[in-house]
């Protein structure tokens, strides 16, 4: 005989408690190997369920391997094969995985944990945090979203579950190669790639040009994310340093001069962490260098949709007439970080080979929240949000400049005014204590903020700090402000002491 | 005076199509820079559309680079900068892709073109096809899995639209590791990092151990896709012959002493090509083998929970106490095979590698898939659907080896009798004619199958066949096997001619 205790009011099914007790049974030695269980009607009966819930739980116990199952017969239960315990887990391994794995997966492994993703950080719950560069969660269209997703399911049906194509949901393709023709940029469907953000876009082309010896330039500072990126490819970075009116052409063309990089990698617009946008020369400039050395450029435009003041600038890619950028962009800084959607728009035989390294290294995408995000954005959603998110950033941004304005004094630091996106970076005057006691100064007047050695790969440049105002409110905007005042005032009044 | 025709019926938004209209405009030279665009007000009245339709189009022509707003001010058209046209496109590119490239990037964008995608093969409509390892969408618990997505979303919120961490959905992690425990594999959730389906899994072990010189001991044949990966990341494949116990544990004991492998990679149930498993000792052997030698396996458990007939064998990574064995799962062969959702369970150091190079190349999945099959595992419902899978295929396995055994002769053909999953494995006897012959007879006579040769890697066996059942119903089944029956005899037949 069988006892075993079910609880009606779990959230776990009863087949699985079911399967759970027998198992305790049989793994404590209560039922020995060999002995016969109770049949599915007679277990059924006596614990006042259907008879296919037991036959379910039993079928899985098969499936694991504790019992034999034999057609008219009652179930068996069967020895096991010895299997290693969770006590084992403390035993120690017998492979050294750092021998095992490159130095580079060895230094990103370092990286990883010296510096934990901003999801696993824990914010200070009362401290006001210009460090997160992610659109604020209050603004999510998720209801209008939902609907999307009911809708793209409607449409599509079975179809969405299958397997899709590696470059990514068809009609999404045609949707950005839309939108990217209505910023001047002349392309077909056929020359975009879907990409799992624009993340996987950056690591897809390095991986197409990665090799010992290799180096690809980048403004300095630049998004710190792409310098852990070209370390794990094994690339050189040359830094570029960066001016008001974006990276230095001159320093670019001796540089090249010098050493033919493989790749140009550039923000020209709401750069991070400067939050710059470059100016229309430098732009026809920067594209003519890189024709006449025959050098892409990897263009990043991760905040294109984010251009809520000043003049119009249009993307590199807009005057590409010899196809040598690759335009990489996404949806996660204006609509929902987490849909992980980008693309990529470039020259077929670059973007070919692309589609090539993510098949073989992926299969495919998901067609799900594609197929969602379109529907957004052909019914107009995605316009309209866009036209929200300006309104509101284009006061939280004046906001911000007008709270530094009034409380941040020039001799303590001096910043960007962007004309978009989410980032100020603040260049402070010679420190008169240690770095360190940046960081606990701000911690201690409660308010977070990039620290900007980050983003720079080899130079020490003076202390600076990236201020995103993506998850804050106006009024938030000025008490974090406020607080930053204070930290400096009493950071920089220590010079006197 | 601006005159615009719009289409009430169009799918197109109102304001996109004012935008579209006012574009063709100034692009064509009917409005010229400089000159005043209608007041919103004036075209809203004049188009019979509300004014907020016609501030959206214009702000979006703002941002666009078409036109300048001031407040207060009628719109004027801007002078736009000089543009790439379509036209460039047919203009030689700049870039020499080919040399911009790596070797095996290129390699890879060959094989790309050589066989596109499943997805984009076109089957011939009225062949029976036994070609595609996907689950019969037929079988697609779609009704299910929308109201488990409609619950997440009620229960996490905008939660999940925001950046993840890197290793997965926790929950699901979570769900992942008692599953596998059920399956006698002794793991926390820390263990697990959740992939964008098993190939990404494989993808990020290659890359965490490729280097120059480097190689994998792999089973030949062997699934195609692995071979491909190998190739990508310029590790050299071993093959180690797979005779119809599993992989050749003496050739292998061999290969190790000549030179050790920083990997064997196996699939030791429902093998892909083969779909054989391996016995209980054949798994303990290859287990102690690599604990001898120090060398990590790479256990592909692609279609674990598929096991529908005989006796059940653990994984090898139930019986790996000194945690050598590193597992990859997926959802993508039982459930929704583009639902791209897969896991690896590993030693934490080398799960701790795997997370930082997946952080680095794609910051972090999204959690919307995740969070709904975790939804569906919670509910009971995911075993309820495997319970169904394993009903459904024991017949059409049952019904594919009875029309083989009926039709087939043994002077054709001998092949494998699967104890689960979805693949047999038929070896040909010598062909009279040339091996094209066999592709040939297949297309005239109605019936598709995967073409053996793919599946080594330089080995150049007898010709094979690769017989899914996955997507056929026992009718299909029973008439593909006729029609496979046919080409046999046309082929075979050619002997005595």
């Amino acid at each position: 005989v069988l006892l075993l205790r079910l609880d009606e009011k779990s959230r776990t099914p009863l087949h699985r408690q079911i399967l759970e007790r027998v198992k305790e049974k049989l793994l404590t030695g209560v039922v020995r190997p060999g002995e016969r269980l109770p049949s599915t009607r007679a277990l059924a009966c006596k614990l006042g369920v259907h008879r296919s819930t037991v036959a379910l739980a039993y079928q899985q116990l098969w499936a694991l391997g504790y019992v034999d199952l034999r057609p008219g017969a009652r179930p068996r239960a069967r020895a096991r094969a010895l299997l290693a315990q969770p006590s084992d887990r403390t035993a120690p391994g017998l492979i050294d995985w750092r021998k095992v794995a490159t130095p580079t997966a060895n230094a990103a492994l370092d990286e990883h944990r010296a510096a934990p993703p901003s999801s696993a950080q824990r914010a200070e719950p009362r401290a006001i945090s210009f460090a997160p560069l992610e659109v604020d969660r209050r603004l999510f269209p998720l209801v209008r979203f939902r609907s999307c997703l009911s809708r793209a399911f409607d449409r599509y049906g079975e179809a969405l579950m299958r397997y899709g194509a590696p470059a990514g949901f068809w009609p999404l393709r045609q949707t950005v190669a839309a939108r990217l023709v209505a910023h001047g940029i002349a392309v077909t469907a056929d020359d975009v790639l879907l990409t799992n953000g624009s993340q996987q876009a950056i690591d897809l082309v390095f991986r197409m040009i990665a090799q010992p010896g290799k180096t690809v330039a980048v403004e300095s500072p630049t998004y710190n994310a792409t310098i852990a990126l070209l370390r794990l490819h094994g690339l050189k970075p040359v830094e570029i340093p960066l001016s008001g009116a974006g990276l230095d052409l001159q320093v670019l063309a001796d540089a090249m001069r010098r050493n033919t990089p493989a790749l140009v990698y550039t923000m020209p617009s709401f750069q991070n962490p400067t939050g710059l946008s470059t100016t229309q020369a430098h732009r026809e400039g920067l594209l003519s260098l890189c024709e006449a050395q025959r050098v892409p450029i990897l263009e990043d435009g991760f905040e294109e949709e984010m251009q809520y003041a000043g003049k119009v600038v249009l993307p590199l890619k807009s005057m590409d007439r010899r196809r040598v950028v690759i335009y990489a962009g996404t949806f996660s800084k204006v609509l929902f970080p987490g849909v992980r959607i980008g693309w990529v728009a470039a020259d077929r035989e670059c973007i070919d080979r692309l589609v090539a390294l993510r098949r073989f290294s992926e299969i495919a995408p998901s067609m799900v929240a594609q197929a969602a995000i379109d529907e957004f954005c052909r019914d107009g959603s995605y316009d309209r949000h866009i036209a929200r998110m300006h309104r509101v950033f284009r006061k939280r941004m004046r906001a911000a400049l007008d709270a530094l304005r009034t409380h941040i004094r020039p001799e303590w630091a001096e910043w960007s005014e962007p004309a978009g996106g989410y980032l100020i970076w603040l260049r402070l005057r010679p420190l008169p204590s240690r770095r360190s006691d940046l960081a606990r100064a701000l911690a201690e007047h409660g308010v977070e903020a990039g620290l900007g050695h980050v983003f720079f790969y080899s130079r020490r440049p003076p202390a600076h700090l990236r201020l995103s105002i993506a998850t804050l409110t106006e009024s938030e905007i000025a008490k974090g402000v406020l607080r930053l005042a204070a930290a400096f005032q009493e950071l920089y009044s220590r010079r006197r002491a």
